[in-house]
């Protein structure tokens, strides 16, 4: 496909479907530990559903990043037979699932940033991104639907669910500044029309947050937080290595297998 | 609800209601946890699906038992405070995944039962237990095809594919005459035209059984395999419990948590 991309721009749109689809993917997997967990058969549906979603959507950022490279590499074996280092996706989606308004925390984190995100990507000039970006639109805007109404729900709700939302901010905020990561490649592509500008994308997910955060009674983390880097260059947390082990075993055990 | 239903009615209602879901919560349950463990992305999706259909099904079975039943049991209490012998779904349904060919087998087995039950249940005289039917029949049909697609592409597909899956029939056989329990429960909400005749299901299911292991060339087992009994009164396999364990403890380490 799209044989008329030169190599600079081939690497460069190859690794960042690689960002996207490891994000989405990481995430779907974690969300998807909690099958079977949660304490409400209804919650557990939802979040099954989102997890879903997540994995639905890093299958088609794959393919994309697959069909782009041109070395026969499709989803599966992007998914599970890359090693951890060659993971682009963010450390916020990796972090494990800890309590309930961890996991609702983490993910409102991600759909503020996320729903920006795909919005503009889908108004990019490269078709076959721009393209799945408006499917995840579609499904992100539900997403942060949930998660922003359980942001609202534990943060004003008792005082342990407050406590708790609170505490699950403050951890993870640390993870929140790669979700603006730039270096060259993003340049690059933002210079031909095929990235978004990540800056515009920062301060819409900061008013999303800020005006959450004030009607759930949340304090916004300090902004002299440190910030972990790192994860898109792939350095990642330890948390990832144990996911993907468990997550790769079945495919790593048979390699091929056709039966 | 319903308060014109005398006690025996109510009482049988109740358990029948159990029955359905219980069957759909522990397979749901099963498949969920291939969550993420799947070979291949598509199948894992696919499996995943399924499983979010079979658990909302038991939701729905279950919110109407304990509607029916009156005694402030929600759906979620049904699921998640019930012990081992109170659950009265069959043996089945319970046995554990094993590799994809089981799991596959498993569903199949079930699935050529469902299709044929739900349609039959969907046109019995309690509307409310009727309309939750019609549903499942929907969802169940595209189950069915493609537990049955599976079946042949296993059975008619590689020599190791074919022992595989023969293999996994052969071990589940004794589970699937449960499936066709009667008792005096049964009888009786047949008389009220509230359930639907067990023996043409039977004929039915026998027919797509055959039919699909003959063209995926698998041997129907034995007409005289020793048949396991006693799971719809509450006597389980071993494997139940441990499952059990497994989904219960986030909703019983919280008892009525509200945060």
């Amino acid at each position: 496909m799209e044989e008329n991309l030169d190599n600079k721009t081939r690497d460069a749109l190859f690794e960042y479907c690689l960002r996207i689809g490891d994000d989405l993917l990481v995430l779907g997997h974690r969300l998807s530990e909690w099958c079977g967990h949660a304490p409400i058969l209804e919650e557990d549906i939802a979040l099954a559903n989102i997890a879903l979603d997540c994995i639905g959507q890093a299958e088609a950022y794959l393919k994309l990043a697959g069909e782009i490279e041109g070395a026969g590499r499709d989803e599966d074996a992007l998914a599970y037979f890359r090693d951890e280092y060659e993971f682009k996706n963010i450390q916020l989606v990796e972090q494990p699932n800890g309590d309930f308004a961890v996991t609702i925390a983490r993910q409102f984190l991600y759909d503020a940033y996320a729903v920006n995100f795909f919005d503009d990507l889908s108004k990019c000039a490269y078709k076959p991104l721009a393209d799945i970006a408006s499917k995840s639109l579609v499904e992100t805007k539900y997403h942060l639907r949930h998660s922003s109404q359980w942001t609202l729900r534990l943060g004003d709700g008792t005082e342990e669910s407050h406590d708790r939302i609170q505490n699950a901010v403050d951890k993870l905020w640390m993870f929140t500044g790669e979700l603006f990561f730039m270096n060259d490649l993003d340049k690059f592509l933002v210079e031909k029309g095929y990235a978004p500008d990540i800056e515009s994308i920062r301060t819409k997910w900061n008013k999303i947050v800020k005006d959450t955060f004030a009607r759930a009674t949340l304090n916004m983390p300090s902004d002299e937080t440190y910030m972990a880097t790192g994860a898109r260059e792939g350095r990642h947390s330890e948390q990832l290595g144990h996911m993907l082990s468990e997550m790769q075993i079945t495919a790593r055990s048979h390699p091929g297998a056709k039966w």
